[in-house]
């Protein structure tokens, strides 16, 4: 499990004064990006080596405003790992609020944007 | 049922070379706007009278990628209405491809961030 | 000159009710793409020619605040046009109210990411 | 002088695989609001009473590219102070490489949009 601080920016909140809920999949994105880097991968290093994770599914459940400068934490979580696909799991608080919750299925394409096996890096984090 | 024409624009695409996941919801806020515009009612009059609809749900499947200038058209119905609750389904696609296909549940809230009952305008649309 | 309309989405309008100052460089790429279209040329097929156009200088002045779902209208104009540079002007109107102006400067760049020439399609246009 | 951490979201990238040019205006507005807390001011609390900075010129200069997870440092300086005006200077590196140079001219706003002092905390800043 990685945690990651999150402050929303002035340009991520709307006219209602909230962080607006596209930004939440940006955020997603930067959770699971340092857990990655957490198990020793970095997504960069998976690119130039022709491995790319795509956004499959993503579900996201909005449960309490979030307001631009507050003080949030981001846990990202693994979920299942299969051969060709991974899933992460994410809770948003802020304190011991709820802001919200997510959770993403990757799939493993080659550079030629066709699926392929997880590569062994990733493969193993199913253990 | 409304269609709006999506042309994914540079920024909105990644290096991967196609539109970033996180530019769906923005393009399914569109379809809304445009969908209620055409009952005769804008969301901007709503919020000018206190009516907020904030996202409390959001599911999108991602099937195919969408690139930068493609020519898509984006396809939203209404859901189920409910008595603070509206659900709209969205489908994207090139041709005839299904690029993606999305969900949201929008909450009504009053001027104070509390929930309340959909204006009568929304609450017709049930019928 | 290249006329667009421009409508300010939900997520592009800040705590202030008004359209956030980075999204008018959007806009005003949106606008020169469009006048670029208008000369039978596609941005899109330059770069899958190996031709990019990397903005090396922004110059904005923000008049008169765009709120969201405003009509407005964007004016691009061609600027002068060097062997391996290209400027744009812009005009951002809401009817006569001028929101904002602008200015861009664009290096032609190749897939290696060096400076090159213009392609002849692009350099005709300084006649 | 203000210095904070800047790593390019996926997202912030486009299909040149560098930072889009947009982006830049929102890492320099993360900048001054965090020269700004060093100064014992939050913008948040500012907009909390009643005064609201709204960027009135944008210039920035592009250097060299910026890349997804590149390492970088702003700097954010500030400019003159006028009675209704401040400006701020930044300087964007990765490493010794200057990656953009940008200037920015904020106006001070009441509640009503109307142009107002800036309020002693930011007068004094002058000095």
């Amino acid at each position: 499990m990685n945690r990651i601080d999150i402050r929303p920016r002035y340009c991520e909140c709307d006219p209602m004064g909230v962080a607006h809920h596209a930004t939440f999949p940006i955020w997603f994105e930067m959770g699971r990006t340092e857990l990655l880097r957490e198990t020793g991968v970095s997504y960069r290093e998976l690119e130039a080596e022709g491995v790319f994770l795509a956004v499959v599914r993503l579900d996201v459940r909005y449960k309490s405003p979030a307001r631009y400068d507050d003080q949030l934490i981001l846990e990202t979580r693994l979920g299942p790992v299969g051969r060709v696909k991974i899933e992460h799991e994410y809770t948003l608080r802020r304190d011991d609020v709820v802001v919200a919750t997510g959770r993403t299925t990757l799939a493993c394409l080659g550079a030629d944007g066709a699926a392929r096996l997880l590569p062994d890096v990733l493969a193993r984090l199913h253990d």
